[in-house]
């Protein structure tokens, strides 16, 4: 079992507006962690479920097609997370305001 | 109770590369949808447990927090769900290969 090192996980939480990083296994287990105990539990609880109804969803509509990423975004929080086969990387980063408006200009710009 | 409009949901489909759109009240339970019944059943399902999710984590992790947006990337497609109090639109759109480079690339460019 190959997991994302301990420097890889303390880069990502080292950019700004990240509020915390974790690892999980393939079962939402959580393996490491910049946050502290009850909030990475309560994090990885849930992304277990929304990973796994994701991953059901994915194959259910075309078995070939597999799940990449989940995004969950709320007024002050962006959840981030990256499944791999064996494990989960879960970041938590502040939304900053300008942000909404800037990504939608991106989009529009693209079409 | 007051829903996205027939002519808001035919607008979103028209764009390129969208898939289908789905209109569900607060429960998942599809109202309207551009798609064929039984995709449109198997979307409306998993999402209404993912979002059901996702609002329970925001809550549970900041309970003035609210939940904006859900996105679901996966090879094939990418799944956006914008909820509000009385409904949720479920957007299907296809993933251009050059799209994951280039918001790649933008997302470097504003850090």
């Amino acid at each position: 079992m190959q997991y994302v090192s301990e420097e890889t996980l303390k880069s990502i939480s080292s950019h700004k507006g990240i509020v915390g990083t974790i690892l999980t296994d393939s079962l939402g287990i959580p393996i490491k962690s910049s946050m502290d105990h009850a909030t990475t539990t309560q994090y990885a609880r849930y992304v277990a479920l929304i990973v796994m109804k994701s991953k059901n969803l994915a194959a259910d509509i075309e078995p070939t097609d597999t799940m990449m990423l989940v995004r969950v975004r709320t007024k002050l929080h962006e959840l981030i997370v990256v499944p791999s086969e064996d494990y989960y990387i879960i970041i938590v980063q502040k939304v900053v305001v300008g942000d909404e408006h800037q990504h939608h200009q991106h989009h529009h710009q693209r079409q």
